[in-house]
């Protein structure tokens, strides 16, 4: 009845996240509340490692976009399932530290670290600094230096692969603030300046092509294009990239006419790929890495509001309104993002005419989602919002001060507290009168 | 040079923000850094309690909109300076309560108050609640009554005034989440219900038509309804309705392009327009409330960042990186917002090619401008964005757990860090390992 399985209706007709009705959830924690179903994220986990397993002789390895939703309680979930992880800031990174998440198998991105978070980063034996210019390859050989080590690196390359997803969310082609181009000759460059550098080891390379991508070719041309590039480095610099890091992208099901593929299958014709250029180009395997963030996450999240107030625009629209909003949720109001809703104390009731659910903030853009069907709803109704398990959380603010949503997790009989609610007084922590 | 009078720039070619030096601030606190030059924050307060003086015989009030920039000091700033405030969440009314606000001279707003955050308007004693639907009317009425009290209320009124404005934005129509219509008779009805409970007392009216308006049209099109609304609840209810609170939503200046009027000029105009009409209904003038946010302080705010990589890809485009971006500023992955930028270390230098300024965020749309004309830029240099001051710092997030960057306000030759700069221990304060 659901778009994920973890969701189902129990005898009061509530809805069941795993084996927790989520009115007593949002009675008990109130609302907005953040759900996660933590058997879900492990299961998920274990599928892509499994498929590397499988696919790819277990010669790889996944790691969590920590951007997708960064906490303490999921960088250790994610580390107890073997996985590494990616971050891209020193704020990702201090967590999952804090965390007690093994740093050698972080990897570090962004398109501008600052001298403070690579200096953090190599505090810390981050694993792999993701180089994503010749500025910061410069920072990285110098503080490495400093400190006498030698530093593992990836550069990350723009393959020029345009996949099919929102301008915003697109980095594999040549116009983006991300990465070296191939076309240009300057990836190759850059490998040549970075093996005359001391304290510097080239160990792989990196790509992404983009987000919320549901077609495994752009994937498959994006690993063709890498590994033929780690050939190339091979004949040209008689560079050995051992690590091609493919990153991640892989979509998720938002809504019912979304049809993602299940992990293994991008993994299964990506890991083929690989292989057949490999043979062909006479090379040796790479050691693969994925960076899975939203299809990890996301839909093992769901968002719990309370309605406050419905307002029946006749031959307009009906404005449902919760307490919640862009503050906890932006996506609609950033992309456009489709969302599923659920009223969660009356879940298997009949559809019965399309709503708009607005937020509470001071705002008319203010809005979760326009225009669903949905049964009849009541104010005091709890709507369940789904898939929200991604940048969600990870992208909220305290917009119109409203303070940010506690996050529960639950594991079989289980629940707890992973992120308390935000206080009023944390809102004015940081003021100074 | 530049578009607000408070920027200039000194011998050594640095922006000055009123008599400090942006390159020394940026030093001294570090970047991204918010500036705030106090003495224009105050300066735009008194213009417009002036206009009110000069033009409705002090007859009135400006309100400061909290939601626009909301600091324990920015409060303390506006109350100093004899204007109340409107706020539309408990946080905000927590906010200004902690910095000794005065209670009485606050309007709570917003499309859906919880009963917790009524219970604390109430419990504060604020002066007035904007009574948004029907529901929180009873709700209000009810807890006035446990605490044995007569709430006074306006109500918000959507005056069906189509102002010309981003759809984001734009509140004054009848599909709107806020308020109540007066063309199919909702407001009217309310007032004939409220005038029936014990524990409310109706005060006013009000009705916000949107944001950022340069014509002063659409606000005498609003004042000219709402006046008549009044007289026409005079005669059908011998209502007595004392304040009219017309919003906010006068444009500010920040491109070149922009043309905004000064404060004064709409003031002066919808004064004379609520004159003339009450003249004509016959009915006493009522006490003029305005509450303008962004025009306070927009102008009066710069964000100063440091430029970390710059990547020129021929015949596309140069992107310039910053160590801030939609973490700090949204508004433009949000609204396509414009922004003038300056490189506080070369203020007056020639301006040679467009640039693209990007964050730091993983994420393609985290641009916080595209394609405008700026001088040569090399890593290193601090790029100062003006106009920051409204709905930068109150929209911030910790998106990629970025810390959320420090505000200093400077005053005269004084400077005080007024929000302190987030640790990574404030992002991790809330995660229960």
């Amino acid at each position: 009845m659901f778009h994920s399985d973890n969701l189902s209706v129990n005898t009061k007709n509530h809805l069941m996240i795993g084996s927790h009705d989520t009115v007593d959830l949002a009675r008990e924690y109130g609302t907005p509340l953040y759900v996660l179903d933590e058997d879900l994220i492990r299961k998920n986990c274990r599928e892509y490692k499994e498929a590397i397993e499988t696919y790819f002789d277990g010669n790889g390895l996944v790691l969590f976009a920590s951007k997708a939703l960064c906490t303490m309680h999921t960088a250790r979930i994610t580390a107890e399932e073997g996985l590494g992880a990616d971050v891209v800031s020193g704020g990702e990174l201090y967590t999952l530290y804090k965390a007690g998440f093994p740093m050698e198998k972080v990897f570090f991105h962004g398109n501008n670290k600052t001298p403070d978070e690579i200096e953090l980063a190599i505090t810390y034996g981050v694993g792999h600094m993701v180089v994503d210019n010749r500025f910061e390859l410069d920072l990285i050989n110098e503080i490495a230096g400093a400190k006498g080590i030698v530093q593992n690196v990836l550069f990350r390359i723009k393959p020029g692969i345009d996949a099919h997803t929102h301008d915003f969310v697109k980095t594999g082609q040549i116009d983006s603030k991300f990465g070296f181009a191939l076309e240009n000759g300057e990836a190759t460059q850059i490998h040549r300046y970075a093996s005359t550098l001391t304290n510097i080891r080239i160990d792989g390379v990196h790509c992404h092509i983009g987000s919320q991508i549901f077609d495994v070719d752009p994937f498959c041309e994006a690993a063709k294009v890498m590994i033929n590039f780690i050939a190339d480095l091979y004949e040209s610099l008689s560079l050995k990239i051992k690590i091609l890091n493919l990153g991640g992208g892989f979509g998720i099901k938002y809504v019912a006419e979304d049809d993602p593929l299940p992990p293994t299958d991008y993994i299964k014709k990506v890991a083929e790929t690989v292989k057949d250029i490999a043979k062909q180009r006479n090379i040796n395997l790479p050691f693969l890495v994925f960076e899975p963030g939203r299809s990890i996450v996301a839909a093992a999240g769901i968002t719990l509001y309370t309605v406050g107030c419905i307002k029946k625009i006749e031959n307009i629209r009906t404005y449902v309104s919760v307490d919640g909003g862009m503050g906890d949720n932006p996506r609609y109001i950033l992309y456009g993002s489709k969302y599923s809703a659920v009223v969660a104390n009356n879940a298997s009731a009949e559809l019965v005419a399309p709503i708009t659910i607005a937020g509470k903030c001071c705002e008319s853009g203010d809005i979760i989602q326009e225009n669903i069907m949905m049964p009849e709803i009541k104010v005091g109704d709890t709507l369940a919002v789904l898939s929200t398990g991604a940048y969600n959380y990870s992208m909220a603010s305290n917009y119109n001060r409203i303070p940010r949503p506690p996050i529960v997790a639950v594991r079989g009989s289980e629940k707890k507290l992973i992120v308390k609610r935000e206080t009023y007084d944390d809102l004015i922590k940081n003021d100074i009168l």
